[in-house]
């Protein structure tokens, strides 16, 4: 854990003067200052990770990670495990709503199964991953990002893990069950209580040993949260801004901003999603969503979603004309 | 205008049975029920405009329509008249946020330019436009529709427009100068102000002649709102499902609103603008955006940003697998 640790807190920042020479070239292209609003704001943020004056968007990688949750024997979930099996042959065959989104988006789409889809342990009883077990998985997160990656959506398909997401986040950021248990993919009122009471169980279980945001994420976490987490590391490293999706991949990404608290300024949240929680821990993590569409679906979903976004404000930046290319009469500064 | 109203009366409603069978497939595709949210609503909205089980998306027209404004003498706008038709040549040689946009959304860009620009009469001191003059604009903005385009992005660019969509809005829907007066393309305190009083002369010239909502956007509109009405009228009439765009696009379109409540029902609103009287209007059509990112730019430039959602929405219903296909498990309903 020393080495991962160490990775964690060795930080990159932003590249600033990559950043204003594209605010400065912003302000020349025809239209009314700052007319494109959070468009141009998303533009410079992609500058200052790639360190490019001219960001590119040519190489996405969405990344679904798949992994099983051992809690689920605590009756979290309407649908089995197995299910986490049949969704990632759905996505290798291409029938899963994130194949279509990678597509329109025009991202590579890379699926990762941790652990060969066994779960980790009920961490009711004990911590979900032994530490080997908790390294491996963040490194298979690590690794599958490609260095030259000009953007990364990870997403994640896991039966159960909106309970993992759940629980880690009370484990980071304090609360209890009630305040982090939603419906998932569709539990009913006495679900959700039963939810809230394993995520309280959890929480009393593991106790302090929590307050470290790599512990939580190990003991209360799951195999596709630390992979979700080992590749957000990842990108960091290698320059590539990261579009978070729903509650589970923000959860995940969570205890780098628990070590740091410019952990995820690489990050941007695609998404506002229908699950409750996902709004507090944003909230929390200081992350504005760029969509508002009730998605709660997970799989990089929103990630991909967003994408379009991106290559818009990218578009506008490279494509526009400046004042002085089209002749264009500027703004009378005095007019009232 | 007796043919106008007729024709703005005798609208058709939805095809309710293309957007049943749209929600009946909807339901066997591999994902939690309504976990795509507020995309699986559009694409019925598109289906039964369209009246087809499977909408299209190949054709889309985006369509700015620009004006000039006589209310401009009253110092309404920071930028000079001739700005108008120097940004008409910069959509025409493609160096326009609109321009990048409509390409990345795969849209065909149409330009039409109001009676040469000409600029309407200053509405403080009479109609704005006479009645061969407005019809003229509307029937131009009705025939530039294509009838077999498949979704509409009308928009416009006019300097001083927002003066003129804050006055259409007063009168439609009451308030005074100062609840609709923002800073449109970059006024200061002073310029709002100003602006507030302007749109308070245009209400008390024209008094009760208001009431009819054609004569309020003969009287206080603009060749290029009038053309935006005429536009959306004419979708309605071929089956076509519109994106609105930003405060002056959305009350170009709302007088069909003020004759039938049901008049816009085959429009959604795009997005949310930093013009702040936008979201109050959008709440009386009640239209609730698609996208907030700050946008202030008009030219169809929200329309044209939506347009990805649109498109991913159609590729999951089109191309997802369902639960039969797939052998996926379905969820225990009886689960808590």
């Amino acid at each position: 854990m020393h080495a991962l640790r160490e990775s964690c807190l060795n930080l990159r920042g932003p590249a600033r003067a990559a950043g204003q020479q594209i605010a400065d070239r912003e302000a020349t292209l025809t239209k009314p200052a700052g007319s494109l609003g959070r468009l141009e704001e998303l533009t410079r943020w992609m500058g200052e990770w790639q360190n490019r004056v001219m960001p590119s968007l040519e190489r996405i990688q969405v990344i679904v990670f798949a992994g099983n949750h051992g809690v689920v024997a605590q009756g979290v979930s309407p649908w089995p495990s197995d299910v986490t099996a049949q969704m990632v042959a759905n996505f290798e065959h291409g029938g899963a709503a994130i194949n279509q989104l990678a597509r329109i988006g025009g991202a590579r789409l890379d699926v990762i199964c941790l652990e060969k889809l066994r779960s980790t342990r009920d961490f009711t009883q004990g911590a979900a991953m032994d530490e080997a077990g908790f390294l491996s998985a963040v490194n298979a997160g690590y690794v599958s990002v490609s260095p030259d990656t000009d953007l990364l959506c990870p997403g994640e398909m896991g039966i159960g893990n909106t309970t993992t997401a759940s629980t880690l986040s009370a484990a980071l950021f304090g609360g209890q069950g009630s305040d982090w248990a939603g419906r998932g993919t569709g539990l009913d009122d006495a679900g959700v209580t039963r939810k809230a009471h394993v995520i309280d169980l959890a929480l009393s279980f593991h106790g302090e040993s929590l307050r470290d945001p790599l512990e939580a994420s190990r003991r209360v976490g799951g195999f596709e949260l630390a992979a979700i987490m080992g590749a957000v590391l990842a990108a960091r490293h290698h320059g590539i801004p990261v579009l978070l999706d729903g509650f589970v991949c923000t959860a995940a990404a969570a205890p780098l901003f628990a070590l740091s608290l410019d952990g995820l300024d690489h990050t941007r949240l695609s998404h506002r999603s229908a699950e409750a929680a996902h709004m507090r821990l944003a909230g929390l993590l200081e992350l504005d969503p760029l969509l508002n569409m009730a998605l709660r679906l997970g799989e990089a979903s929103g990630g991909a979603l967003a994408i379009p976004l991106l290559k818009a404000a990218l578009a506008c930046h490279e494509g526009m004309a400046t004042f002085a290319d089209a002749a264009i009469s500027q703004a009378d500064s005095d007019a009232t």
